[in-house]
């Protein structure tokens, strides 16, 4: 079952029935700015970080669902009756409803009883503000009284503490309403500078700032007293729970339409400009930004700014295919998602709270391989650059760090052994994509200690040396407290509930004898990735000791693997504490798991013997179902202290056997490797939401953006969806459709050329700003291959191989490949 | 207006219309396993730890307000129209409501359409569960078909977690259901071994455990699908939010009445017995208990046994006097908010959302004060222990320690100086109920080091040596962090919003200048106090050298309030970190505080000079309102960093100039002191909530229960109470009331009986459980004095002065005391 269709051409999805499975959101704002929004105006805004400084309220996992949004509310003021233009809070059936979300806006448009209104909310780029843009119409034939009620919930900045610390913050509520404009200053009158505004271009007939006096004691949203009764009540909050709330009554004749600007915004006061008279906020400067978004003349210049920032950014990777779905994810919807994971990290959606993590380095690290190619050079650059300075000198990493304040969380701290090694790959992801090697000689701090730093290209080593330092009984890289999989703990040592499955990693790893036994295979594979890079970053600047000692490193690993990483049908996960085998048939559950397979393959080891292609119809023959490649099989039926919270899920979900998306990306690469291209597309589509969007019943999440994880044939709940939008799925899988499959990869000397495709396609084209060259790549395949090029042209001369070398030209130019 | 009435027959308070202006709650359980309930029957559950354990869910600060709880929807199955018998959730207009708060229970009756539901809350003692004992009854004169639905919504375990780490915990849900019995079993699979089962008494027609099956989408907890259609899912919730909800059927003769028993509970199986056969509860233990009270007789018989516990704890004081909410506060309700305060801590209530504090060292050591006459000797004599083992070596305390483990809260830390004095007062007021000296050879670590202890006596001459090794340069007790008033922060430190406003107590007292300044006039006072009880237990014991010390101490503090304390007209509050005064009348705000006139009066400095009558004399001119005493005046109109969170406050609420309640108890007892019994009872009554009841719509909070706070004159909201229930105030005024106003004190040699009331008084009786004897004290008031005791006869025999001698014969003593 659908719930509504792709209009590639506006670059939107648009949702015809706002009773979706579950909300299906989207985001507003781009620099800093941000609102999640979902189809039925619900969400939140927040400035830089969505639990220090939230802006309105939104109640997770709430009854009803979705709770705390834009709301409004559009009452007849000849028969009392009123409805919600979102459908939520009211829930009044609609004559009319769609939902039109793109990239960075979203508009409403519902009509009832003749009355058609229309919002358009987004963030104008560089400011910080949501603009809504109304139109309300009489598309009726008599004259229409109405009135118009707006309702936002602010929240008191900090968000856990607005939800927790509530005999402090039901005493600070402060507003200011001027103009009809609603200023939210709560402990402005202290340490903040900063406020909220929330403003209407038209002229209100009153307003509310008490949620209590708005609603009536008791109430829902959905019946709001002042609504039913037709007039606000001009309440000024005084504690308890500021909201914001317009009341605009219009008579409209037949046909006549009302446009109105409402902003919602965030504003700062210089220290010593903070008040016009005692206690009064000073909105000078506000009031400008007020007055230029209220005109829709500029509102509307905005939004077309926004569209051309978009255009610009697509127009790095575009593709056509023989495969629509295919083309919607990589050309549109993937890469929107791709740059929200980079923005938000993991901190805000339907299923992430906002309160919770900062940057994962991994995570960051992962997200950037997806970003690389259109974000500005200089934001990859810093990013990169920040994250190593959460390195320490030893070469271990902060697993995360805090976006305000960029320091590395020391209650997290390090120890998930994977995390080094990324921090080499996205370097590599972003040289390749960039050219610029010049970020090797960056300096970076250690452990955010401005006193001691290094380049970027010593972190680079310590990030190898690290896991060369933390070897196993079989030369294996120590596992850690985690690796990617941070559910699979093998040096778990907690026992009470709630106790972190992440044992500590000083404890765990260094000095606790569990620590230094089990090993990983996928770091394993991991390290031979990162060492091939870095063989040749350190050739590339003639450094011939470390590209020695990496080649030496990688041999020597790969060697480990052969011995001691092979099952005899497919890669070990992991050995354990007590040096025995995860995922081996010796294993009565988790045989077999998803992570080395892919990973080997990604590395490419194993390609030259067979193996990889064993392991990889091993995974077909044990891990892949009809939703997509499970982490392992069996499933874990009973907890296991010595691995942990993998096995704390009940079969089928999440890590137990749930089918991760993100490694399915992996798993398309290594089919790739093999040049195995019908499989690389089969496993593809099983997880693509927009070939999924037939079965939105089932799947429940956006059929527009990944899940982190569909519930595998152990659950109940086979092919539900969970955890849209933040996920490393977003970057892995347009890692592996656009480099491996389409073949499309960046390379240090160039851009290669390389597809491994279905053999039925005809061919496909390529539109690609790389370098600062706008490439036009038509690749046929006339022989039907899967993979192999035959012949390379640019501009009509035919060059060799298939990397089309790097022009400083800054000019178009014309590439043909014919596959063979 | 009121909303209510007291039943002071039954103890009992009756909400006669349900939407009160808060929802007005309860608690049930008395030994670990509790219960919040509001007149609605919303609330939660939870084992021990309202954050670590808790079984059902609640929704803080929700829309519509008091979201989740225990809830029941009655549907006519002739019409499909259902209501619900709390009026909550379905609030559909009910024809009769009442609802009966009593100690431990709460009785929710109502009617409509000819169904009329009672249903009896509570927990037996010794149990972990609650029961739900329901009658419905056919009042009309027709059959009715009768469709009863319950519902609950389970907490998966840790609060905290359940409503932020949603990525995780959707995930995890789990249930079994086995003849019509709900179990909730969510990570039993992993390191948890209990569960939480949900059972009828009654054949259930069907059952949901999957919350959107019961609710469908997007609906609220008014609207469930499956109560509009009559019929249960029979859904098996497998992640996202496991409900309980029974569907029993029955039709009702006229007259006719069906009885059924609900119970609510939490088990745990021993490690080894987990599972009776593979991921399958084991529920032999639990059967039993089920059994045992759905069975009405057997929860009948467990309801009289709470009775008689309350009969027997009640028994221990109970007056009699001529002013009628005195009555109802101290033979009651406040012994109840004591109990429930001692039980709490500051956890769980309609303000505290369980998830934040664990035990306070004040809190817990005041909250002492008003529990020791009635609370089991172990009980007491174990908590003083407790705290004392959070003590650290140099005589400071921690200020908080988390319940289940008992282990001092090292995050929050300690440096609030008025703490170590504090576990003298608990201890004094310990040993001065029960005789029982022997707690001060009682050993308690310190730092909860097992290695390092001492006896409690010992650790009380730390507490008063940590005084006097932090004294300021006017020789006055060193403020740290802050002393009673957490609000006024001298040394604070930091400048962002959000931070702590109590700074680091080592940077702040012990290494920074800043921490060497700041004095407190409130601690000296205390420690006068303090010191004269240490000097008593000193000489108990022979320790003449203490004695001495104390002594001198004393002596030497009260000589340094003379020289710096006083300022004229009353007592200074403090001096800041430039030694400049604070609550002088230098000062253009803040000039008077509340708490050291009243504090001196309680250590009765100024006593013999005419300065305490002076002092509270400008307390009265300058703190009194109607709705009563403030913290200061004038309030803080600005922030101001170098006083802190007191700013921080909007005038008229929280420490900047609201009514805090608690200090009010202590002005009452500064009166007495000064033998002024009108202005003691003045006082009272402002704040005494059963004297508020009438301005309920004002005052908002239950008018059986004290509130933290009253807004002051400052506010827009003068006169409305908050944060009622878990605040030092119960104990302060139940103190102050019972010791000083009606002079019912016992003291190291016995009880003295020392009242202090208006001059029209004619009398009053007492009865007093103390040291194993009863005590039947009859006070007259023939001379109409406020204070003086003329003669005191015991047992027809006169005794010298006012003390009544302690008898050890366990019988009942009658006593009459003639005032004059």
């Amino acid at each position: 079952m659908k719930f509504g269709y792709f209009d590639n051409e506006k670059r939107e999805y648009i949702i015809e029935k706002p009773d979706t499975p579950m909300p299906w959101i989207n985001y507003l704002g781009q620099d800093g700015f941000f609102g999640m929004i979902s189809n039925t105006g619900s969400g939140y805004t927040f400035m830089i970080d969505a639990r220090k400084l939230r802006l309105t309220r939104y109640r997770y996992n709430n009854v009803p669902m979705d709770g705390g949004g834009r709301y409004f509310y559009i009452r007849d003021n000849q028969t009392g009756a009123f409805w919600s233009p979102g459908w939520l809070p009211v829930k009044q059936p609609l004559d009319f409803y769609e939902c039109r979300h793109g990239q960075g806006y979203t508009v409403l448009s519902s009509e009832k009883d003749g009355i058609g209104v229309s919002i358009r909310f987004f963030v104008p780029p560089g400011e910080t503000l949501e603009v809504w843009e109304m139109d309300v119409v009489n598309r009726s034939a008599e004259t229409k009284s109405i009135s118009l009620f707006t309702f936002v919930e602010f929240c008191l900045w900090e968000a856990l503490t607005d939800a927790t610390n509530l005999q402090r913050t039901l005493n600070l509520g402060e507003v200011e309403v001027e103009d009809g404009v609603i200023y939210h200053k709560t402990e402005y009158r202290e340490r903040r500078n900063h406020f909220a505004f929330f403003s209407s271009s038209e002229k209100t007939e009153g307003t509310d700032t008490d949620r209590d006096a708005f609603l009536g004691p008791y109430n829902g949203f959905h019946e709001p007293a002042a609504v039913r009764e037709g007039r606000s009540r001009d309440s000024l909050a005084c504690g308890w729970n500021p909201i914001g709330s317009h009341h605009i009554r219009m008579t409209l004749q037949p046909g006549e339409t009302k446009k109105i600007n409402f902003l919602l915004g965030y504003a700062e006061n210089p220290e010593k400009e903070k008040f016009s008279s005692k206690g009064v906020l000073n909105k000078r400067r506000v009031r400008a930004v007020i007055r230029k978004y209220s005109d829709r003349a500029q509102s509307e210049k905005a939004f077309q700014a926004l569209r051309k920032m978009w255009d610009g950014l697509f127009e790095n990777l575009q593709v056509s295919t023989p495969k629509k779905e295919l083309d919607t994810m990589v050309n549109i919807w993937n890469q929107y998602q791709c740059f929200i994971t980079y923005n938000m990290a993991r901190s805000t959606s339907f299923f992430e709270t906002g309160i919770g993590r900062g940057i994962g380095f991994r995570d960051a690290c992962q997200d950037l391989l997806g970003v690389v190619h259109f974000l500005p050079k200089e934001k990859s650059r810093q990013r990169i650059l920040d994250l190593a300075a959460i390195q320490w000198r030893d070469g271990a990493c902060y697993h995360q760090y805090q976006l305000l304040d960029k320091k590395g969380n020391a209650d997290v701290g390090a120890g998930f052994n994977d995390d080094p090694c990324w921090l080499i790959l996205a370097t590599a992801a972003y040289i390749k994509e960039t050219g610029d090697w010049t970020i090797l000689n960056a300096k970076a701090d250690f452990d955010n200690n401005p006193k001691d730093r290094a380049t970027l290209y010593e972190h680079l080593k310590l990030s190898f040396g690290y896991i060369l330092k933390h070897l196993g009984p079989h030369k294996l890289p120590l596992i850690g407290r985690a690796d990617w999989n941070d559910c699979l703990n093998l040096t778990m040592t907690s026992i009470k509930p709630g106790d972190t499955f992440q044992a500590d990693a000083t404890a765990a790893e260094l000095t606790d004898p569990i620590g230094r036994v089990p090993e990983s295979l996928m770091i394993a594979a991991q390290f031979v990735w990162a060492g091939r890079e870095l063989e040749a970053m350190a050739r590339q600047r003639k450094d011939a000791a470390t590209a020695r000692r990496a080649v030496k490193a990688v041999a020597d690993m790969i060697r480990a693997i052969n011995r001691h990483g092979w099952d005899g049908e497919w890669f070990l996960r992991a050995y354990d504490r007590f040096g025995k085998k995860i995922g081996s048939r010796e294993n009565p559950e988790g045989k077999i798991f998803i992570e080395p397979q892919a990973f080997m393959g990604w590395a490419g080891i194993g390609l030259d013997d067979g193996r990889l292609q064993k392991a990889m119809d091993s995974l077909k023959k044990h891990l892949y179902s009809k939703h997509g490649v499970v982490v392992q099989q069996p499933a874990y039926s009973e907890y296991d202290f010595y691995k942990g919270e993998i096995t704390s899920y009940p079969p089928g979900v999440k890590e137990n056997a749930g089918v991760f998306c993100h490694p399915n990306g992996w798993v398309v690469i290594a089919e790739c490797r093999l040049g195995r291209g019908e499989n690389a597309m089969m496993y593809y589509r099983t997880i693509c939401p927009a070939e999924r969007e037939a079965i939105s019943d089932l799947h429940k999440a956006e059929p527009y953006i990944y899940c982190q994880m569909i519930a595998g044939p152990d659950s109940k709940r086979f092919g539900e969806g969970k955890n849209s939008w933040l996920t490393g799925t977003a970057s892995a899988n347009f890692y592996a459709v656009s480099q491996y499959l389409l073949g499309i990869r960046p390379e240090y000397a160039g851009l290669r050329i390389d597809p491994c495709v279905p053999k039925d396609w005809k061919g496909f084209t390529i539109r690609r700003v790389f370098r600062g060259c706008r490439y036009q790549i038509d690749v046929t395949n006339p022989r039907h291959v899967n993979r192999g090029v035959k012949e390379t042209t640019v501009d009509g001369r035919k060059v060799p191989g298939n990397v089309i070398p790097v022009f400083k030209d800054g000019k178009t130019h014309k590439v043909k490949v014919v596959m063979g």
